[in-house]
């Protein structure tokens, strides 16, 4: 067997960092999904980027898949062993290598978790401001290029990573980008990587971009008769220019979820959450530039938070939205679909939607990230309840379609692991086929996390 | 010949708008910098995609070079026939397709040029902002990942291209993204065309983001002792947050330079140029902080533009320095240069190649773009003149093994062409080698843009 062949090749590499234990095959056969137990056949641990290449070499040379493993947080089983092989556990290659805060970058290894790259930048005045919820490692993040609640104001991490070291599926180790702020030298390799879910190779070292802690900041929450009010109140914020860090929206049922699971007392109503950075004079600017917008739109039941705590009570609530709506059903699993939209066609994406999952057997709070076109309805399931699998299943095809029918993508920050395959075709046409020659170019035995986001062969 | 043979295939698809005439083939055979008349064999103008498939078709089957053109504005030989061949001219595709102003994106033919586009979405109240200086087709900026004086504010073509479509070597039509404004939907083909500099497809389609044209803006120009001062004032700007919408340094030459081509009366001393966009009170914030960082470290002789008028002039004539530059020596060519440094490496990296230059038997003002890092030395050299031409070639060598020592890049916005490909072994090793397995993937028989970029072959 290929893969038993593989896994005694790196026995002498890397020791005990390579398990075969049946608690350790579990840990990362799981995901925060509906997908079933799907254990790898072994799991190093690799410490160096020379570890990282000898696990590639060794996998080319026999067949094995290799999947990149972060924190084990993605949504569409980008991380699970379909094929069996070995998946490479980052969680030891987690150190800050360099923080340049005169030019407000830093060298992180993949492993290193968002929060605690902002833990560590905590004195320095900078930080790092994509945000996904989860607290993802950020060779993760790189991987699927994460967003989130910030994106509005800082990017994605297509626009935050500056530089990549990459292991190849050969063991080829490469370099992409720069610390230069701008380049124009050649493809762009670090946009490539960014997004390619380890199918064509594994990120052994980041360059990240920062920015300044805001000298001031302010959070709200405000409610809405409607979601076509709460769309055209953020519509106009954006056109006025208004510098929102964040604007998200939940919608009648997610309020509800988060009064039972933080023990709010929202109104059952769309509601928007807003937050503006910057200088204690512009934020108080914004706060009431937006606070006349919002009450031309019939929003009504303002709370402002400016002290930290109850900032990051309001995000920590947002950010716990995925488990307040699975606690919302005891029991209950879910899939989680990610439409993203021109935000002209979000308040009609989200009606239909809405109306959609009104008229089935299965319910679906939806929230979202209303500055960028984003949302998710979270679908929620019993995981032994075949109809109800399929009605969700359903549900979820027809919103991908609606997103593509109105201009948009099937995912704006999930990615496409295994569980956005069947639409890609839909998404891309031919250039699907393009993302395949790629693949085949840089990784001709399909080595690397293969079954997801390219169909090679089979 | 198979040139001849794919030119006169042509002939029955493209009529009169395939040319050989001597003037057309001359028009398309210069650039601006020191190059020399390099004519292709042909000149296509297509008017649709599908007539740029056909193109694509049967030069494919030809093996005869393509060369997307778009003005010819381009500063590294990318437009011009240095194998022959066929250049593509898109100036008959210049039509603004649909302007989507909710969603402030608009989708544009390659022909179009940046101007051209502005003075259509004037009425809208938005405006595209990156803005290299040359009046270029916005084809051709994403074609080198152009950028410029507002990259600090609003990014480079990369960041500003939501969406393409692009016509591959065999002639196949893809489209890469979609009007979403973010995607975790498979590899990032847009950002991988942008900057592919022709050599992977040509762009058909493009769509764009749009900005609010904000409701005040101000500019100013002040001088500073050295560029040590300058740098350090700019850094401190971006460290606290001030969003400049423009931030540009001139060395003494260059304000020499512009008193004798723009009639100003500059101190013969190294200056910078910002400017603000926002609300009237947010631009007047802004413009009193920057005004106090710049005194702090000795800035001195402020003129604030705050009609259109006077900051039209002042950006106008930072538009023309290179021409300014060029006219400082009559009849001289330039050697344009393009390093792109960590900001806190930009006042060394200055200051070493101003001495360098002091040193050489050539002339070689300094301007460029602080906020990124990225500067430009534009040699001047006597075309006739061996030597300098020498001097100049080994000066811009040596600028650019300093960039890299540096921890930056040899073209910060310029691009590749025939001009740096001397330089991509040293600046990304093994990765140049995968940007040719990309590229041969993509384009087997090698068409695109052959010679430009990556090294395929000979």
């Amino acid at each position: 067997m290929s893969i038993e062949t593989a896994i005694a090749a790196l026995v002498p590499v890397l020791g005990e960092r390579i398990t075969r234990s049946k608690s350790d095959l579990d840990i990362h056969g799981r995901s925060e999904v509906h997908y079933p137990l799907t254990p790898p056949d072994a799991v190093a641990y690799p410490l160096t980027t020379a570890e990282v290449s000898e696990i590639a070499k060794i996998c080319n040379a026999h067949d094995c898949p290799i999947i990149a493993w972060g924190t084990g947080t993605s949504l569409e089983g980008h991380s699970l062993a379909f094929r069996g092989g070995i998946t490479v556990d980052f969680s030891r290659m987690n150190k800050v290598l360099q923080v340049n805060a005169e030019d407000m970058d830093v060298v992180v290894q993949p492993g290193l978790t968002r929060a605690e790259l902002n833990e560590e930048l905590r004195a320095t005045g900078l930080f790092f401001p994509v945000d996904p919820g989860a607290n993802a490692s950020l060779g993760g993040m790189a991987g699927t290029r994460a967003s989130g609640t910030t994106t509005v104001r800082y990017g994605t991490m297509r626009h935050n990573v500056m530089a990549l070291e990459v292991v190849l599926a050969d063991g080829r180790i490469i370099r992409t980008g720069s610390r230069a702020r701008k380049t124009s030298s050649g493809y762009d390799l670090t946009g490539l990587f960014v997004g390619s879910e380890g199918t064509l190779g594994m990120i052994t070292e980041m360059t990240l971009k920062l920015y300044g802690q805001p000298e001031a900041a302010s959070a709200a929450i405000c409610a809405f008769e409607d979601m076509d009010a709460a769309v055209q109140a953020v519509t106009e914020t954006i056109q006025m220019g208004l510098p929102m860090a964040r604007i998200e929206f939940v919608d009648a049922d997610t309020a509800a979820a988060f009064n039972a699971y933080a023990g709010r007392d929202m109104a059952y109503k769309p509601h928007l959450m807003v937050e503006f950075h910057g200088s204690e004079t512009s934020v108080a600017a914004d706060v009431t530039s937006f606070g006349e917008i919002a009450q031309d739109h019939g929003g009504s039941g303002f709370e402002w938070a400016t002290n930290p705590e109850d900032r990051t009570a309001l995000w920590a609530m947002r950010h716990n939205g995925y488990y307040a709506i699975l606690a919302s059903r005891p029991g209950a699993t879910a899939i989680s679909t990610d439409l993203c939209v021109p935000i002209s066609k979000l308040a009609q994406a989200v009606a239909e939607t809405r109306a959609d999952i009104a008229a089935s057997i299965v319910a679906g709070p939806i929230l979202g990230h209303v500055g960028d076109g984003n949302f998710h309805a979270i679908l929620l399931i019993d995981p032994d309840n075949p109809a109800e699998m399929q009605a969700a299943k359903d549900l979820s095809a027809r919103m991908m379609q609606r997103a593509l029918d109105l201009g948009g993508t099937v995912t704006g920050e999930h990615g496409v692991g295994i569980g956005k395959m069947d639409y890609m075709q839909a998404e891309h046409g031919e250039a699907w086929a393009v993302m395949g020659d790629i693949k085949c170019s840089l990784d001709p035995n399909n080595i690397m996390n293969p079954g997801k986001l390219v169909r090679i062969g089979n």
